[in-house]
């Protein structure tokens, strides 16, 4: 992940959005456009789209809804002139429950059936943490964010039950307040953490990632977990959903909206 | 409304949700439980439900979702054993925007394409005012909360769009910060206020009440509006939505979660 490079582009959503449509801009947005909401993608049939909406509900800390979308419409309040089959960097699509295609558009196979849903992404206050002088492990060892499955039971609805996913972050022990204060702050992008400190209380081996690196610990750093929007798309592929379409992993949707809009 | 005399019973959500499906129980919820989350119901055909998710999850501070129903189920996970077809004190159906009727239970009428919508309520957090020292005008004047309908436009979705409702309090003018943070600290039941001070800057005349009394001030009062959960039964009664099932104003579902429980 090149995130030394692609920090310092796209200050402006629009354009940012522009650009990945136009098919000029394929890599990942984590630390895009600092500020500005990122959120993830689940595109369903709306056969599942309630009882999908239900168990976000149920489940606002893993994952925060930020908006779902008529049945065949594919735009956002969040988003300007946005079109969500496109103005995604990267999209995969599975079927049940397997990874089919990675594409750089999903207008081609747009159906009118197709419901989507926008969930806050914990990037989103990355920046927070980083003015306030908290190092961001994974970054500074320029590998990707590491996300673990938890024991932690989600509320279930319908066919969607399982386990929270959360992502992990090494934080020095002296900034663990200051980090959990801050995130606490931005409730619609998963808020504070879950769980501070001992891995297994939470069904945690920090060997066995679900997605992304292992990353390296520095004397003095704790590992705090964060819930993660990463949840529903586990939980969907988990419990076979016939067709899903997602937001690969780091190349979220950024919205035209501050954090600070979003309370 | 008999404020006085309900607020000393039923300390505990589920002997009151179980006195009420008897029958025992027809009067308001407002004051009863303290601590506990209030909601309110909307009940919809199916065919509208993934539009009024949208709407609510587009519009968080008048329709902030606590749970969705499953197509035709009637429990949900903020309540042990509920049911929300019995356990709510008096509903109110509408038909093409009209009130049809005011009944006690609506198991007799139920329909398996039903979904419920559970919806953070303001008096939620009208305890933690009380024990912080800030009057209830409203209740102390033994009436009626007043709700007003103001000019701010709500996001669209599908059939659903309009304005904000709010509940008016007045609060004496040195104690309205108090009264933020408090609100604030709950967010799923509405939050801090939508405005403070000079009703005409929101569109509201304080003589034209949309439900409710005509509150007195006292000297030094300012008054303080919050978004109300009847906002989104104002907005599907305006479109006229051929069908939908409400709680009556001031007869909440009571749940087993304290305030602190859904951050």
């Amino acid at each position: 992940m090149k995130v030394g490079v692609i920090m310092v582009n796209y200050k402006n959503p629009k354009e940012l959005r522009l650009t990945i449509r136009k098919g000029d801009y394929q890599d990942q947005t984590v630390g895009l456009c600092p500020g500005f909401v990122q959120t993830n993608l689940v595109i369903l049939p709306s056969k599942y789209a309630i009882d999908f909406a239900a168990f976000c509900v149920r489940n606002p800390k893993p994952c925060p809804l930020l908006d779902i979308s008529s049945p065949g419409k594919y735009n956002t309040y969040l988003a300007d002139g946005a079109d969500l089959r496109t103005d995604l960097s990267k999209y995969h699509i599975y079927r049940n429950g397997k990874l089919e295609s990675v594409c750089n558009e999903v207008k081609s196979i747009w159906r009118d059936d197709y419901v989507c849903f926008l969930l806050g992404c914990s990037h989103t206050f990355e920046p927070f943490l980083l003015s306030a002088g908290i190092p961001l492990r994974y970054q500074e060892q320029n590998i990707h964010l590491s996300l673990y499955n938890t024991n932690i039971e989600l509320f279930p609805v319908g066919p969607f039950k399982g386990t929270v996913i959360v992502s992990m972050r090494p934080i020095p022990k002296e900034k663990v307040a200051q980090a959990t204060v801050i995130s606490a702050r931005y409730p619609r992008v998963h808020g504070g953490p879950l769980h501070i400190g001992n891995p297994s209380l939470i069904g945690v081996d920090l060997d066995d990632q679900y997605v992304g690196d292992r990353v390296n610990f520095l004397p003095g750093d704790v590992p705090v977990f964060w819930a993660c929007g990463v949840t529903p798309q586990h939980i969907a592929l988990k419990v076979k959903i016939p067709y899903m379409i997602t937001h690969a992993p780091g190349h979220m949707f950024v919205t035209d909206f501050l954090a600070e809009d979003i309370g």
